[in-house]
């Protein structure tokens, strides 16, 4: 019981910092997702293929969360975007302190859009509030159909899917529709983009989709 | 300061709980692995490959956890190995004494492989001993060669890596020499099997080896 009780404690404690995450972001007018999947669904590949297509154009920032290695900042900040590495040294999602101190290292009065890419892992940061004005989860189509009932807690917690990797549906067991229709079970008000960072494919509508967030 | 002390007494707790979970099977001279993987990552088609090779011929049980769903149990089953699920409703890993209570629902004396396949979580079970002989980790082509130095603990703490869905190599950007490589780095005692499930390749070899470890 006593786990519990401090459980809570620790997520009020986050819950008021992402408030306040939230209030700073709102005064910058600044859009932030909060990039949720399962390992190598390939959140820092539509990152890339998203800022590949900006070309410069919008302003934004990444705040890059893992467990180990600054592998994934090194590939965005190729494409000149401010990032700023959090590495939880074996914990398994962000916390809202942890986003709080990498937006101090930004200069936000620059940014129109924050994307907080969170650890690969489709359980635990479902239940962290960073701050962010929503979360997008990115599925791909190699985990199969089934991923929205089975880890229903991110899919009801995000606003937008992305159902990556659809280059490879030909060669894989994964019903498109089904997964779909797995989702909006779960929960009924996702907006889905269904993309390859393969070929490009849906890169634009998704990006188009976050010009009209800014 | 407190919530540390506290993690590590439910560690510690845990912990003697395994060792106790280890002696029952070892009682029992079962071997017992414990199936770890991002979700998506093919663990459950792995079981269904397994248990269709040995066709009946090795006395097996599976003790299945998710977060949500029966889904994986429910697959498993048909091939008539015995079978507990543990829905952990949220839980982001098995814990030593979900098991102890999944065993008690198990006839041990006919058992001589116990699979326990974990939640679909690349972090958080690497901390959770449960009592199994040893970790097998899978780790699928399209997540990319780059998982064991991003998600170190897994692969440290496993004696095997399957590296599945090789069929699918000739359409994603995965070097699996990298992938190899990086996870021997991590791990050099790291034993590898390359498997397609959707092919059935390099199943006899790991139906092999799990037999001589019987």
């Amino acid at each position: 019981m006593s786990i519990i009780t401090i459980e809570r404690k620790v997520l009020e404690k986050n819950d008021e910092i992402a408030a306040q995450n939230r209030a700073l972001l709102a005064r910058h007018g600044i859009f932030a997702f909060n990039l949720v999947s399962s390992p190598g669904s390939g959140k820092t590949s539509l990152l890339e293929r998203t800022f590949d297509h900006f070309g410069g154009a919008v302003k934004a920032a990444v705040i890059e969360g893992d467990v180990q290695t600054d592998l994934d900042a090194q590939r965005v900040a190729k494409f000149n975007v401010p990032t700023v590495q959090i590495v939880t040294a074996g914990g398994c999602h962000l916390e809202a302190n942890l986003v709080r101190d990498a937006l101090k290292n930004l200069d936000l009065s620059s940014v129109k859009l924050l994307v907080i890419e969170n650890v690969g892992n489709l359980v635990c940061p479902s239940n962290y509030d960073l701050g962010e004005t929503m979360k997008v989860v990115v599925a791909s189509t190699t985990e199969g159909d089934d991923k929205p009932l089975k880890y229903p807690a991110m899919f009801r917690n995000a606003s937008v899917m992305i159902v990556n990797k659809i280059d490879l549906l030909p060669y894989i067991n994964c019903n498109i529709r089904e997964l779909r229709a797995n989702a909006l079970r779960i929960n009924p008000a996702l907006r889905i983009f269904e993309t390859s960072c393969a070929t490009g494919a849906g890169i634009p509508e998704w990006c188009a989709w976050i010009r009209e967030q800014l």
